[in-house]
């Protein structure tokens, strides 16, 4: 080995462990809550220092949030459902309020929960008046026989539960409309700027995995087009006997994957870890199929990951006396 | 005793004693086709012997139509799509023609298709006016940026693809909506009697794998309920390094079991066979969490299995030179 190559591979080392981290402590966490707010072209050229505080700040308000019921003893289900409901309610993420617009200006959502214990789930697609899709994907999993509803069923499911609808211009944000117009005029928009997803996944005080995930989609997408965040396997997956995962990034790519269980079953299967697996799935085959985006995960063990191919994805990680919030590669 | 009738021989014993056959021949066949009609309760007792007929005269059709596509150097791709088509139209199965009825009266129609090469997929979701989901399914996969269209915005997509939408009355079979009215006076029908899938399987003469999977969902499905057939790595996939696989059964467990995607990972993981793996999933994992149904699969070397867990699955293989069609469990 040359003393050049050595070299190459140390840096080439450190940069992907300050990409994908991973919490290698050995005491098991009491509890630990990771999160996710997309990945994609996020650079410190492309971003004003006002917007990087913003998100930093929200970042950090989620993690207090998820903290406080994981800390209280709550479970790591209705942590990871507060967390993204707050994320959806916050117009920085594209989740929620805040969500990008179709190519005919309309907002559609998709969220998907599931619960490591005994791998209960609920999701939906394609919704437009419901203020908290993450909220109506657990009273899918928790109040009906099915785990997938989408469109006018899924807000007929709502109503009839008690949930009220909003009127579609609560979703509206300047900004995201104003990336609409653009994307209409200009094709060329990457796929990279025109996805953004919202997620996480917890470990509890009593053990058990959950993992949350909730979309705008894809800016100007058509068609009813339904992603990976909706999909139970693809965008969320939990199974207390390995991880819990919530993905972002190229969607299609994430289904094909099929990669939050491709994870799973890695672990399962080959005896891997977490970050192992991770690695596996998010550098090595979605980035030679060119599936731009990244994961966060966390295992039974409260071992953690934030593993993306993007040059960033927003995200961070609590554990009992530890916090991180990111949105670089490099930090 | 010639070495032919001496292997046929045998494989007939295996499959008069066995509910999962595995095809375990030394020699690759140059192609294979494995198809399913739905599982579920299917007994001797509660099928009259014409409907028996019926059924059996379908599914041997079924397998000349594929057969003659394989043989004639077809891919796999055309062949898995092509049979699923005709289990479409015609309305004894489950699937386009002879859809069940929803809640409201309605059918809506999932179906996806994958290819093994390079695992791009298809998937269309509650479509209502598209005589065969199937060939739309792969309209989406070959003519779309994305893999899952569902909905209005399906068929809009179909039509500017210049596929022209049926009326619904073309879905009606009075078979269909007599068990729909009988199930609105009867809430206790079993999901097992709800439900029923078309799917297909295939080795070509490439070396190439697909799945396809259509199916009208389960009687009296409410709020544009999705179930597994349209979910890439629940219902169908397909990887040229493992395997084709076709789920059909209770579909909610099927999203939450990852099925389809599951017994591909357990192959390349685990290093086990393709039977090893069905029964893994759906013998075991499956059992014990009471999901109902079963799975068609082949592998890249053209072993086969048809592996259910409930009473009867309508299925049939064909590989040069032999075909088999069965209906109940104990043939």
């Amino acid at each position: 080995m040359t003393k050049a190559f050595f070299y190459t591979l140390l840096v080439q080392i450190i940069i992907s462990s300050c990409q994908s981290m991973n919490e290698s402590s050995h005491h098991k966490p009491e509890y630990a809550l990771v999160i996710h707010g997309g990945a994609g072209v996020i650079t410190r050229n492309s971003m004003d220092s006002l917007t990087e505080k913003s998100y930093r700040s929200a970042l950090d308000s989620v993690l207090t949030i998820g903290e406080k019921i994981l800390a209280d003893g709550g479970t790591s289900l209705d942590a990871v459902e507060s967390v993204v409901a707050w994320m959806e309610d916050n117009p920085l993420f594209n989740a929620g309020r805040g969500s990008v617009f179709t190519y005919d200006g309309k907002n559609e959502m998709d969220a998907s929960i599931m619960n490591g214990i005994d791998l209960s789930a609920g999701s939906v697609g394609n919704v437009r008046h419901i203020r908290n899709p993450i909220k109506l994907a657990r009273m899918v999993m928790e109040k009906s026989p099915h785990v997938m509803l989408v469109g006018d069923g899924a807000e007929e499911f709502a109503t009839q539960n008690g949930v009220g609808l909003v009127d579609s211009s609560y979703f509206f944000t300047q900004i995201r409309w104003d990336a609409h117009m653009k994307a209409l005029e200009d094709e060329k928009t990457s796929a990279a700027e025109k996805h953004g997803t919202v997620g996480a996944v917890a470990l509890d005080k009593y053990g058990n995995l959950a993992a949350a995930t909730s979309t705008g989609g894809m800016t100007n997408k058509r068609w009813n087009r339904i992603g990976d965040s909706p999909i139970i396997g693809a965008g969320t997956y939990a199974n207390n006997a390995t991880c819990a995962i919530s993905s972002t990034g190229h969607g299609e790519l994430f289904i094909r994957y099929a990669v939050a269980h491709d994870i799973s079953a890695l672990m399962a299967y080959k005896g891997i870890s977490l970050q192992e697996a991770a690695n596996e799935v998010v550098m090595k085959k979605l980035k030679e199929a060119k599936g731009e985006g990244g994961i966060i995960g966390v295992d039974h063990d409260g071992n953690l990951t934030m593993t993306f191919n993007s040059d960033g994805m927003y995200r961070g990680y609590v554990i009992p006396g530890k916090r991180y919030v990111g949105i670089f590669g490099n930090e």
